[in-house]
């Protein structure tokens, strides 16, 4: 489930050519700041309707993570914010709690669909597997913060309700209502927030 | 996003002790049987909500399949039936339509999340790349029939509204309500379904 | 045995480069088709010396495979045709019967070289290790048609009759005379086939 | 330069039989705080010569980063504190500062060994190649903490001054006299102090 | 290509449990006589209808090499000996020439099937790739001994003649004379000798 | 911790783009030399302070190596002559001895640091696991010589004496005088070593 394993000491990611990827500075050019990254320190905008804000930091922030096989994000919730449920199709997350308290959980795969869930205060760490459909929530009165590092250079985000409802084009809403075994005036509503 | 790399000709499943996968049964007693399976001519059950019925030949079908990184699986539809939207946290699938027609998509990643989508004809192949929103649904008069390999042992399937909406226990309206942008009444409503 | 993780969604195929297996086009240009191959329904020419046909879809046929680790093929064969014996140094291969009855088998490494053999009808599954060499026959009266998917994008065949007599420049016949330990007359004989 | 790639949503390690990694709990068993870690908020004691203690949040502490190729750590630093030169043979590591100001390096193999250094201060993020010798060090006037991540379940650490100096047995003296172009007496000094 | 990645600093090889690869010992009872093998400096017994002997170090003799990727073997090859046809279904071989004069080839798979041939004197180095059919012949007047590594801790080996003609039980007489394209004499004559 | 997984026969290094490993010359045009190289017979030249001299071949020296996960070295040494204490960051070594009487080892990781160590006579082979810190010194009188094979195409080798004092710019000496609990006194006299 992770990156390329390298083939050199690093390979600073280039933008020249397309590859699974990304190419390579040569090597004679690089520097320090290919491998460097600054801000993960100032608080997100969290005005939006779901209270978060995710900072990430992947290759496409720091190039010196390419072929590396990690990347790390800051996380930022307004009280009773959300992370909303979403998945990261190419890598495991490990979160820890800087500041607040969250409600953690993910959900496993058919046919359990357990929901596997913990509150978190500052200072502990819970882990989300590869794939599966997870979320955060600001339970405390306060904003809260976390640091999260995930096993891929790019890992990918899919919020659910965002690309089941909101991809460009729209998905048939008699497929979704089928799906979610509701009408199409319920999709229709779902589909026009996105 | 594969399987282990094979260290010995095969590893048929056992079931003696847990590990990444499953441990191997000794090789003097494999047998032909280990690497066989019957009954993908068979049409699957399709009555039920979304007309639709996936048969898998993973490693818990077809124990020869441990370690070496593919499974596949029969699906039926009845006319207009799904097969709901859905990921593989550890596999990308690749279909053919063996009899009907099948509109099919996918959804990319944040933050594009383009519907990439194609009606397929008997003879017609698509693939699904790893951890994408994907569905078919059945867009002619008669029953569809399709073969779709994966490239893992155990692939995992999340079909997302019964994840989302009927884990166990369920995931607390309120972050649905948010995360969906609706009011919790909704989020009941599809709750109750699952 | 399988291919490369994805660093990205998905990594189309291109040739404007030659890398470990293939470069990306830019994915604003993606399209459907690039996902998509037609034509696995018609039966393949059988009309040749071993009375079977692979219609292979590999990333070669289907761009959208490249880094995915999977592909697929359709193999017909007519009575007592054959698909010979071969390996693909790349990948497992699970196969099922659409039409007929096959008997297959694959050999397993030295020092034991055990042949494991099934007779398969209609919706029987089989899987072939990879790098193994197996075969098929059909031992029924009509045509028989297959569907197997291969673990990797490109799996490469190797028919272990026309690489071994039928190289180009051909090895030389008293190195075969001695590994089959038969007189070159025989290698001769053999080698003039291919 | 990553773990293994999962077989199954998740492997939460167990003890009783000794594999690559480690075995998994029975999936019915696990509960959410197999995925749970608490105190990564606390300050490690930094009493000690080089002024630095890591936490570390790898597979030995928290069961359910089995197969999932992530772990975790905190590290503090009193001024002038350092964690001392050392690889991860496993892993590469990203890490960012949480409180203070950080000089880092790390220097890339043969015949170069170039070092790659940088100042950090709060919120600043480095990345350090696998396997490279690497350090950090407190140049500020108060305490600093870090947080990194690192891409396996269990990276291991070689501080070079402790495994080539400190090894139990000892290497001889002779040949570290040699390597390092030193008279025995130097070797003797560095050797009594680990 | 290559072997599991390691999860610890070594993995020696148990048997207690079958697992893809070998389980481990437990690592306080590990000692340097498992990372230990000796002989290779020992000449093959070369009495036998190829003339050649290869003495292996792979996991089942060298119980260290479990999990990391590497195996070696001495070959000795009398005057005009060959090391028959042959694939390693699960790694890529390089080989240098102790002593002696060595044809040596491999050949490209299916559509080409390229032999590529090399004579190589002593201290010459060639490699092999992964899964193609490859062969050595001492062309010298005198006896030959190489070196070789491979990629993997259980490479295996597929002689072609002794894996397609010597099967147990035996492959039918009439799909090895469709697949070479002779009469069932020369198979029986051909199977005779294994 | 292998390299590569081949996409194709074989990928003859290029160099016209930087890619993770290098790119691929047109198969075409491939030819048997760009598998081979020549002159591992010839002893290297060991008049260097640490009396020993590593003839590496690997994809740098022969391009056919490329994604093959494998390479390949001769290392010579004087009576008394060291191969100083060091990692490769990017495989696991295979070694033996063809001439002469070595003493071997490697260092575990922290916090054990066990010494596992050997005397080798000629025919005997050692394993090193990946990233360790090993080393090797003829104990004998007479020139001693060795064939040692990695597990990647480029290894790396990190020679710590000469990576942590002799790293360019220099690592500041108050930092490795914390590291090696000598004074600054110490760490200047080895680093005008290097």
């Amino acid at each position: 489930m992770a990156d390329h394993i390298p083939l050199q000491d690093f390979c600073v990611a280039d933008v020249a050519v397309l590859v699974n990827g990304l190419s390579c500075k040569d090597s004679k050019t690089v520097q320090a700041n290919d491998f460097f990254f600054s801000g993960l320190h100032l608080p997100g905008n969290t005005s939006n309707p779901v209270g978060s804000r995710v900072t990430p930091v992947t290759v496409t922030q720091l190039p010196g993570l390419n072929t590396l096989g990690i990347s790390m994000a800051r996380i930022d919730y307004t009280p009773w914010g959300i992370n909303p449920p979403h998945t990261h199709p190419r890598a495991s997350e490990i979160l820890t709690v800087l500041e607040g308290t969250l409600e953690v959980g993910f959900i496993t795969s058919n046919p359990d669909n357990r929901l596997i869930t913990k509150v978190l205060s500052k200072g502990d760490v819970f882990v989300f597997p590869v794939g599966l459909v997870h979320f955060q929530r600001n339970v405390g009165k306060v904003n809260a913060v976390a640091i999260a590092a995930l096993s891929s250079q790019n890992p990918g985000v899919i919020t659910i309700a965002n690309a089941v409802f909101g991809s460009k084009p729209a998905v048939s809403a008699d497929i979704l209502a089928k799906a979610f075994q509701v009408d199409s005036g319920v999709i229709n509503k779902l589909q026009s927030k996105f």
